[in-house]
């Protein structure tokens, strides 16, 4: 009975991405943990770059140095 | 001080429902553990369908299949 | 398919009690949302009480507070 | 590793306020904790006030009555 | 910069097996999405069986009735 | 109404520092968002090394590595 969350950034993820990441998800814990998957749930959260923050910046602040940057 | 989240789909939920599911999901802790109705929260959130697996497909998926075999 | 966490101080909650709030949690939202009961989860996360703070105080400065005030 | 959420209410938030929690809660785990900045994730969720409820009521019906009290 | 949490009932899940779900968690965001390993977080969540509940019941009480079943 | 959830490995953590993380936070929104500290809750899980993994290690793995290289 296995709940996986998987939580990223908002950032154009396409809807056959989404349907691999259930997929394989599904079939990781199925594979390692023999887990029913008619009872396995996997939730996709998209988090906006303003909201997401990794070493004290915003997602949106990295993505903007990193285009100048180029 | 219980914090209650309630992750459904986002499947047309009416406001009226989501009253009472908060209403309701305060009144259980309320009534079963004794807890202070004013330091309980209800957290409801709506998840795309294209973003919630069962079963290793999308809910997205497994709606169109059902409206098909209608 | 519904997913619900139920986030409680660890306070001597008893087997029976964890029960009760797994099956009304679960009618909740079959009643309310029409959803299947076989694939609706209820998670109970019990908390320490040095983990869990109100006010800018952990529950276990409060429990304390409220034991010497009797 | 730590990874914060600040789940609030959806309220006119700004980018400013957004820099200014990610920055602050980061900070503050690698002042207490000794964490490396690095790999320190701070997600904030923002919820419809319809979906967040006190009390039994959604901080919806809470902020028509406290303006319809003004 | 993902956080995957993976959510399971706590029923003797070896360090092997845990090491294989961080391992191929990790991947599967790698592989589908590019993104960063280094900055990708895998949380495992062992529930205790008393504290999951599917379909009304908590698993305690559906694993007695399958040992009686055999 | 905030809910900070401080996710972190299970490493010594004192109740003094849980304290402090709980009073700081709390006392970030208060700050930030003009929220209301009676009702700011702060969670701290503290999370077994085997279970969290980071670039697609376990804490322990990484943890041991660190050792042997003093």
């Amino acid at each position: 009975m296995p709940y996986i969350l998987i939580q990223i950034t908002k950032e154009n993820v396409t809807t056959a991405q989404k349907q691999q990441l259930i997929q394989e998800a599904t079939d990781l814990v199925v594979r390692v943990l023999h887990k029913d998957p008619a009872t396995t749930f996997v939730v996709i959260d998209e988090v906006d770059t303003d909201n997401w923050g990794v070493a004290g910046e915003s997602v949106s602040t990295i993505r903007n140095r990193q285009r100048i940057g180029k």
